[in-house]
């Protein structure tokens, strides 16, 4: 007789290093599922247990003994339904990522990723074995429904992009697979994740259950929006993204199609949608889970501390925000009157901090020094160094995370002042490009009823207001050109003959990759940011900072 | 007939991405190789062609094909000797570590790395692939002394560290195995590589030729200390460590001994001595690879700074080194004293900028935000911080790189000001604890004629000077109480609880591996520094910044 199998994907956030934590949460949901979802089966994402990636922690003997110990305890609690669990399984002088299959108080099948990715951000094979045995994982699941069972197998995340582990599944029995996922929010991605499962599923006529981590974690933002996908081929709408919530479906084995129970469904796949809530949770996941309920940060009346204020409010509501003028000399009257109006718009906090007499002291404190000497970016970058110990003194006497304002354009090309501008904990906007950061500012205004960013900041031209009548394009090319070049040479990997070649100027690209070269030092200091585009600065740019290829 | 083959191992630096440069340096080696000592086959260390380790230089196609240009140039000229040239050769999707075997114009075989080391500083199974074919390479080079042949092997660096890349090469009928290395410094890991080595020759009989890559690179610093090993077992003494040299030696396979022809060898294999020119060898190359003639820093008369400072001196020579003291409020005369001392007995010029207006600049800025809240650590980082701008104005108006001060103790706890005394371009000490610190500084005053760094700076309690009568000790727990916790926990990946039961005060163990824990984003923006120990901070130990495992 034909089993209608219910399952319930825990689409939670499940923290970096809180084995204990994670181990609570996961025997409550495990309860919950049962008894209040009355599922037969529960599914944990890929290292719930650990969280995702634990990184060095899994180094650490005490960290992998703690991870089994807590799994043991989870494994003595479950009755009456089937959980799996993922978890970093360390075997004598090897460790696994792991996915425990618990029921009836034990242990009962534990599968063993076999395709360990090692690019991008990935570093599993630092970490990871294979198993030489390389076994499928499938178990028979008892509907309560009705008499029958179902035949479940279980590959995990990277496994799912290569053939041969969902077939090997498949061959072994699997009526229905479930895989658990640490993928971490890129742009664009949720299409090629979509056609993946179709391929898959053209290729086994298995209904996949596909199940993906929620929350940030440092440059990291998993975004949940967890799919089905029937063994007739058809891939269902997306659970909402960056969300944590209970997904419930039953799974019928003899028609191969789930039927949705609890599947709140994500409603606007749109880029810049799916971006402000990566930055957004990003954000609010960096604060909550390093313990900060506030935060601080420099507001200039231009549109990248502009937008950061948006998302802060967005992220940490405005009563948990503050941000700082820090007008000098160089400020235009319009940065302070657009600092105010957006601040009064969003009810945040405004406070003033004018640099004269610091910037004055400093000045004072080098005229012998620098006797003699004209005016050059030394004096701009200590009015930025001023705002920078301005900013982290409020954040040490009374605080709260410093916010750092930079966006990808400057960060690819050195356009920031270290020690100034990118003093913080937190860089919400690092991954995006200025001609991103607009498009962003738009759409943020379009969707509030009223403009959360002032107009007349996305519509005055850029500038750091360093000196007089200052503006980006003084020393950089028109935003349009330069963020066209960063994308060809960052994200794509061209050389300066490719870009050349497709049409821009060959000075302007050398200027533009020279500058991006002799910024790397900076970047290696800067702090981290939501990853949001497919080749983020930082974890997964990894460059020389000593470095003489040209190209 | 027995042949006597004459080998010349190229111990030189080959800066990454300098494809251009690497090319013609390796091209004129060979040239010199054979004409000048006469060899018949001249080595190269691993990737000699591209630097090591090139990181996502290697994800760039550009890069990929402009290495196998060069290499097929560098082949074209190869005449009258066999060359071993190490370079990254790109298959189609693939990459492997590899290392080919020039000879009469043309690429006549090249060796592919098995073993692709995925751990500590390593990352090459995010850039490499291991060929399944999986040959190995063994090739015929005649002796212009003699008449006879021999037949040479090749395996690369990692590959040694397991048996069964050289016991195939062996197999395949090597007589003398060749073995470039990319291998960085640490300490203690001459004697292991010594030991494997006799190991190697035990289990085959055969001689190896070790060749270690020289020069610093970022965080890493390759020591040479290249080595042979005969067939009966006996290991030579090592090459002079750190330093560009040819080493030429004739290998009798009658005898399975190696002469030295040319052997500059390594006098002094004492821990602090290879530790101190690590340091400065690192500093010396990030200077003069990142195009930096001077350097600055702060002096502050305290123990930390000024072993930076004598290590700037044996880098780059007095006059070109410039330290800065910044007198605050706080600061004893004694320190002034001292660091005019230091500078009288180095030969090196000393500026001095009084912190105070700038400094007195941020507490009128503050004051009345902060009314009412007593001074605490927020005045201290201003202070420091004042410094840090001002250092930075000094690199920024007048060129030179800024040298940060920080040892391991301090980066580990996070007593350092980020902004502040963490801000810079190269950290020289930063991977040596503070107790190693006064180990090394009373090492360098007892081979000097006289004290490079003063007495009295040694023997001085230490103290950051940011209040009155401040000392170290006051936050933090004794150094040698502290360093031994840190080592455990650091570099020896012990918990809470392996450290409590070596009979350490528990809540001292807590209050030290909390404040780790908590300091982890500082490090994230902390300046590189030369490794020397086994488990260095930054590219070594990654560890996320939002983590919530506290053993």
């Amino acid at each position: 007789m034909s089993a209608s199998l219910r399952i319930a994907l825990a689409q939670f956030d499940f923290p970096v290093g809180d084995i204990a934590g994670n181990a609570r949460r996961i025997a409550d949901f495990i309860v919950q599922a049962r008894d209040v979802h009355g599922a037969d089966l529960v599914l944990f994402p890929e290292l719930a247990l650990s969280g995702y990636p634990p990184e060095d922690l899994l180094i650490r003997p005490s960290f992998l003994r703690d991870c089994e110990a807590a799994l043991q305890g989870i494994a003595a609690g479950v009755t009456g339904i089937v959980a799996v669990v993922g978890w970093p399984q360390s075997a004598g002088a090897v460790t696994y990522n792991a996915a425990s299959v618990l029921r009836d108080g034990a242990i009962a099948a534990t599968y063993r990723k076999r395709e360990l990715p090692n690019y991008a951000v990935f570093d599993e094979r630092r970490y990871f074995d294979v198993d030489p045995d390389d076994e499928s994982c499938v178990f028979d699941v008892a509907s309560r429904a009705s008499n029958g069972s179902v035949t479940v197998g279980l590959v995990i995340c990277e496994d799912l992009w290569f053939a041969e582990p969902l077939a090997k599944t498949v061959a072994a029995g699997a009526q229905l697979v479930l895989v658990p996922n640490a993928s971490p929010f890129e742009r664009d991605k949720h299409a090629q994740r979509d056609a993946l499962l179709a391929q898959r599923v053209a290729e086994t006529k298995v209904a996949i259950a596909y199940l993906n981590a929620v929350g940030g974690q440092d440059a990291l933002v998993f975004d949940g929006a967890s799919v089905l996908a029937d063994g007739d081929g058809l891939v269902h709408a997306a659970a909402c993204a960056f969300e944590d919530h209970w997904l419930v479906a039953d799974y019928d084995p003899a028609t191969r199609k789930f039927t949705p129970v609890a599947w709140p469904a994500e409603k606007d796949e749109g880029r810049e949608s799916l971006a402000w809530r990566a930055i957004v949770r990003g954000t609010r996941d960096y604060c909550a889970k390093n313990g900060f309920g506030k935060v601080w940060l420099g507001l200039s009346g231009g549109i990248d501390s502009s937008l950061v204020l948006a998302v802060a409010v967005d992220a940490l509501g405005a009563d948990n925000v503050t941000a700082v003028r820090m007008p000098s000399r160089y400020t235009a009257g319009m940065s302070n009157d657009l600092a105010q109006e957006q601040c009064d718009a969003l009810g945040v906090r405004l406070m003033a901090l004018p640099i004269e007499r610091p910037f004055q002291g400093f000045l004072d404190a080098l005229s012998q020094t620098f006797e003699g000497h004209a005016p050059d970016t030394t004096e701009e970058n200590l009015q930025s160094r001023t705002r920078g110990a301005l900013l982290m003194a409020l954040s040490n006497k009374f605080g709260g995370l410093l916010l750092t304002t930079g966006n990808k354009s400057e960060y690819a090309v050195g356009y920031a002042t270290i020690y100034g501008d990118m003093c913080g904990g937190y860089a919400p906007i690092k991954d995006l490009y200025k001609t991103e950061v607009f498009a962003l500012a738009r759409w943020r205004n379009a969707i509030a009823g009223s403009p959360v960013i002032p107009e007349a900041v996305i519509s005055r031209p850029p500038s750091a207001e360093l000196r007089e009548n200052q503006t980006d394009q003084d020393s950089l090319p028109p935003y349009d050109v330069l963020d066209a070049i960063l994308l060809r040479h960052v994200d794509q990997e061209q050389s300066r003959d490719d870009i050349v070649a497709a049409g821009f100027d060959p000075g302007t690209v050398d200027k533009v990759l020279r500058l991006v070269r002799i910024s790397e030092w900076k970047r290696h200091q800067a702090a981290p940011g939501p990853k949001v585009s497919r080749r983020a600065f930082g974890r997964e740019r990894r460059y020389p900072i000593t470095n003489k290829y040209p190209a």
